[in-house]
């Protein structure tokens, strides 16, 4: 169908939520979501995400699942002063090394609370597995680290952004995953049959359908995505013409609410 | 420390979310805290969650892995009638049996649709695996499905969401983890070492320690979480005099914003 082009280059990775938190309902994760637009924007491509309590076992068997299948891999959560942040002794253990206080952690936790206010609690921040490097905490201080190929960040959505716009730009990267979304106020399953038949033809594209309710009508957005642009234009191009031949506008993007 | 009880009942679950648009950052996941929430309310402790792609040995490796864990598990998503709804084709093999047409679920589109209107592609949605039992779905007709442990549901929030409701009250259910939360303005590293030593204390509970930072201040909330009402009430007036101790005054519950 389209010419044939370089199979395109794929860097993938994975999120994993630290915290019971997250699984009891009382807090809504908020660092997904972040990690996964900025991960697309840069050419990454998440492949899977999970949540997992506090509890050793299933922290370490997680991340070297993670870590072996998936180039990237970065958690939220758990490396906070409390007894319930247990992250890095997690990490430590999955790697088998051993956990250390990094120095360059110890003083810039001393600087920024003073040797009255640095608590034993508040110094078990500065421990790393050892040949970890850190990573800038803008916010509060207190660091995250990288050790290998994955990434630990804190879970205060603030905190956990900001490490994570910090360690973007180093990511290793592959080709970019562009899409284009076109929209119509059409059923689903009036357009099903034409929309399968065009995912058919583009087989290297992957063309999502989601649909909506708006100003009382029902209507789907149809997300076109894959590396070669030229295709892209073309399958939506194909697409328009499939929603007008139903009887429906395109409307390019989403739909204005 | 406290009395001898006897052991709680522990009925688990987990949440496979299903779907490109999560992992690509497109769609914010809606559908984990209102289920996460839900089970914690009866009785069900949710242990892990997992966001998988629409690709179909992921998706069947997923089910067969999280099914063999936990007592239940919720899929939300890609039981639409479009190509890239493959959920319920993944379930069946899951599970090694076929995909069937269910009269029940192909008669309820009939009386919703209208014949002329009953595409092939709507039809999709009367499938189940066999032996499945059909979710009823009081938003848009097209039924979810339970086989075996494993509750399918639809990704569309209003949708997963009133399935749930639907399903929630005849699940297995275990003793119900109750939690106190107790608060204040109090830095997580001043009071990590007496929140240590109490969950030491308890080792039947589990004593959860949240940040925040508001009205200019960082203060913690701390979320001591268990089957034992009255531990519980024990655990959170030790919290309150050690909170007192530490020079803050103990909040009930989270501090209004």
């Amino acid at each position: 169908m389209s010419t044939a082009t370089a199979a395109p280059k794929i860097v993938t990775a994975a999120v994993l939520v630290i915290g019971n938190e997250i699984l009891s309902g009382r807090t809504k994760d908020a660092n997904l979501n972040y990690i996964a637009t900025g991960l697309t924007e840069i050419g990454v491509r998440l492949m899977e995400a999970r949540v997992v309590p506090d509890i050793e076992v299933r922290i370490v068997a997680a991340v070297n699942e993670l870590r072996a299948a998936y180039d990237h891999v970065f958690t939220t959560g758990g490396i906070g002063p409390t007894h319930d942040d247990i992250t890095s002794e997690c990490v430590a253990k999955a790697f088998g090394v051993k956990l250390i206080k990094d120095p360059k952690a110890a003083a810039l936790l001393l600087t920024h609370y003073g040797e009255a206010n640095l608590t034993e609690a508040r110094l078990r921040m500065a421990h790393v597995p050892e040949g970890a490097e850190l990573i800038d905490n803008p916010v509060s201080i207190a660091p995250g680290f990288r050790m290998g190929n994955v990434y630990v960040m804190a879970g205060v959505p603030a905190i956990c952004q900001a490490m994570f716009d910090g360690i973007k730009g180093g990511l290793a990267r592959g080709d970019k995953v562009l899409s284009k979304t076109v929209s119509g106020y059409i059923g689903e399953g009036v357009i099903a049959k034409d929309l399968g038949a065009l995912q058919q033809r583009y087989p290297a594209l992957d063309i999502g359908s989601y649909p909506f309710f708006r100003q009382g009508k029902f209507g789907a957005s149809f997300v076109i995505r894959g590396t070669d642009e030229e295709a892209i234009g073309k399958a939506a191009a194909e697409l328009r013409a499939i929603i007008r031949t139903l009887g429906a506008d395109p409307i390019e993007g989403e739909p204005v609410a």
